[in-house]
């Protein structure tokens, strides 16, 4: 059986398990003790000194980093394949991936800061929550461009590239309230995406 | 032809350039104009709107990011081969070069600025430079248990493993001084992969 280490709320984590439920994968999901309290131990914290979700482990192979257990879930279990084929739309929906990984995701970050860490209030927190809606505009213009007139960001069928966006627009959503505008490609991909068995499991 | 935009020093263009000569695909590297001075403009900027190198044009395609990027070189041009076979080794080479993308490089990237911006002076750079030589005498250990036995961190053969780890241990070794002791299977690996055509030309 695999273990995912997980946290429900992580989109790192969703990545993995809506590709491990696209794919038939049974797996354990788990959540490490003392994680974010700074006292995790065990086998989680020996596969991953960095003590993050998600982990997976794998018999006797340990993985860490949500990019690498992609990978790893793609060469491990290859059917059905999450990559496109050829070699620039994969590298296509990687750069989309690294995209939500490292910015889309660090404003749905920023606001669960103020929202509810409480680090800006007032004045200060409107200003804040108006710049990230200002700055997630933007990227659901950029992700729109992405998506262009395909079904999927993966081509014709749904893929790594839609696995990829659709935990950070989910948290975006329905966590911080900043959704695409009604009636946009974006609206109608995250429609789709969503009615998606994996997908509508993992974002329960 | 392809482009690289790079940067000499950078140990992530180098990652690419160690790639590109092993398989052997000629390519033209070019110096973005503006890099670091915040004016850099053009196909580079269009490619990579953080403006970061290694950003690689093949034609057509524009990839950012130097793990994306191994990843298009190894699916564009699949021989000679530069992942291992298997997934978990896969996996395995796949977290080093994480780990020395995003732990041991922030060691030397610290260094530089203290020796190169002067950002600490006196006693303080003294105590940041002892315990910068302390953590990387902790990831030297680290590598040596990863390469346990094996000639080279991918196995058998030079490969993703053993580019992902020379340019940056190059830099701690050429640039900041911090070596791996003499004798010791780090030290033996570093002679083996700096004799390398493909490493030697690239880090020069």
């Amino acid at each position: 059986m695999v273990t995912l280490y997980e946290h429900p709320l992580s989109p790192y984590a969703q990545k993995v398990k809506i590709a491990l439920r696209e794919k038939g994968v049974a797996f354990e999901a788990a959540l490490p003790g003392g994680l974010g309290a700074g006292d995790a131990a065990g086998e989680f914290v020996a596969a991953n000194p960095r003590a993050e979700v998600p982990v997976l482990i794998d018999g006797g192979t340990a993985v860490f980093d949500s990019t690498i257990i992609l990978e790893y879930v793609e060469d491990r279990w290859p059917a059905p394949a999450l990559l496109p084929a050829g070699a620039a739309d994969r590298a296509r929906v990687r750069m989309i991936e690294e995209v939500m990984d490292t910015h889309f995701e660090a404003v749905n970050w920023g606001l669960g800061e103020i929202g509810w860490f409480r680090r800006a209030e007032g004045e200060l927190a409107a200003r804040l929550v108006a710049a990230a809606a200002r700055q997630t505009r933007g990227f659901f213009a950029w992700l729109e461009r992405q998506l262009g007139d395909r079904a999927w960001f993966n081509g014709e069928e749904f893929g790594w590239g839609d696995l990829a966006v659709a935990p950070f627009v989910g948290t975006s959503v329905r966590v911080v309230g900043n959704a695409p505008a009604e009636g946009c490609a974006m609206a109608a991909w995250l429609e789709r995406a969503s009615a998606r068995p994996a997908v509508a499991t993992t974002l329960a």
